[in-house]
């Protein structure tokens, strides 16, 4: 993957966490994923896909992050566990922030359509790319704790 | 879903196991998904999407059954247990499995781009489906043990 098909990942994640829920996101620089692991206790995973290219996102919080975060766009007090509001939380924010790369992306002529997402919740679950496609993986900071995105795009021949 | 986009799923199913590792894969009636949790030891994840839907597909396979899919597939003794080469396999399977389908509902007048399918290894994994779209699952049973496919298709407004 091309390291520029990043940035417009990585801004999409911070405008989407600071208008959704107020939180300012502060990203490390973009590494290779080198481990198989899930970063979070919980994960949205989504698909992008169109006749030029495919690939995934994915979006993986520590459930402090997650709480907190979903108590600030909810602006109720944080909820003490992962229950089904906060997976579908998880699975807008993955849906938005992928909605947003995909727009920027669209300004650099690679358009794709965005696959439903599929959220698995678990500390340490394996998740694995297949076709050795490299991925990019962005840790962030935020206030509450730390999140990453990953992605990987792979141009069709 | 309709469930009548099921069954070009089903068929590609058959159709791939056949081919691809001479295993005869006999379905049983589909159902609705009504647990979060991945049926087996293994699970590929693929998106599809397209202007018109987009949706996702779950292939997921008890280790044995995988283990002697593998075997057959390379020719080769089983391995004792899930690996690397595992994790392609499962993947190759999930693309063709997809790919077949895609081709089916093409002529249906559904379609779609598949994008980069995602392994997660580990069973009970919690898998969630977002914006309450009613999944499909198909079991199979094999000589070698049993496997599921699971597949949500949401035609975009």
């Amino acid at each position: 993957m091309d390291v520029e098909l990043i940035n417009p990942f990585l801004t999409s994640t911070v405008n989407v966490l600071k208008t959704m829920a107020f939180t300012e996101a502060r990203p490390s620089s973009p590494l290779i994923k080198k481990t198989a692991g899930t970063f979070g206790d919980i994960t949205g995973v989504i698909g992008m896909a169109s006749a030029t290219l495919s690939g995934s996102m994915i979006l993986s919080f520590s459930q402090t992050c997650i709480l907190q975060v979903l108590a600030k766009m909810l602006n109720e007090s944080p909820k003490t566990s992962i229950d089904d509001e906060v997976v579908d939380a998880v699975g807008e924010l993955t849906n938005m922030i992928c909605g947003g790369a995909k727009a920027e992306l669209a300004k650099l002529d690679h358009r794709f359509d965005i696959a439903t997402p599929t959220m698995i919740v678990g500390k340490s679950t394996e998740v694995t790319y297949h076709f050795g496609t490299p991925t990019i993986i962005v840790p962030f900071e935020t206030e509450h704790g730390g999140f990453v995105i990953e992605a990987n795009l792979t141009l069709r021949r």
